[in-house]
């Protein structure tokens, strides 16, 4: 059983390439926590000041719990939340629905 | 290049099975499409009737004109589009951002 977790970001316009490098940066402080297993950002080809944030995780409470409750998570705040206007909505979707 | 297409889809509460039921009789509709690369439908944990839709196009043209232009999305919209509420907005995103 696998977990997507997505958020569509919605980036102060002008500080796309800022946000980017600091996602870079942000990047092991989620990819440290059990259960995680991969991260894709992708650019709006509508808005491009707009991003897709996808990650994996083994199950949901390894990003409720796991991540959003350590340490990591506030310094992962402090890096990237200042770029996001408005704030994001995360939700999580299950696995593909099958023999789709 | 991939391009990325993106809806989160509100169904009408109740009709979520007869919408996936609908979803695998018009995936032949969609697939047929010259740049089609794959679909998957997830389900949202926090809102039962939201799914989020991913079909993955060669070039974004593929999606706009191939498909949105032939007589197999007339189809296509007959088979799906009466079970959303509201109408989604669709989205296109690009390859994954390299080096994260």
């Amino acid at each position: 059983m696998s977990v997507l977790e997505c958020a569509i970001l919605n980036v102060r316009p002008g500080q796309e390439s800022a946000f980017e490098t600091a996602m870079r940066t942000a990047r092991p402080l989620i990819a440290a926590t059990p259960g995680f297993d991969g991260i894709e950002l992708r650019r709006c080809l509508e808005v491009p000041s707009r991003y897709l944030l996808h990650v994996r995780w083994r199950a949901l409470k390894d990003h409720t719990i796991g991540f959003r409750q350590s340490e990591r998570y506030e310094r992962w705040r402090a890096l990237l939340h200042h770029f996001y206007d408005p704030f994001p909505v995360v939700e999580h979707y299950s696995a593909p629905v099958t023999i789709l």
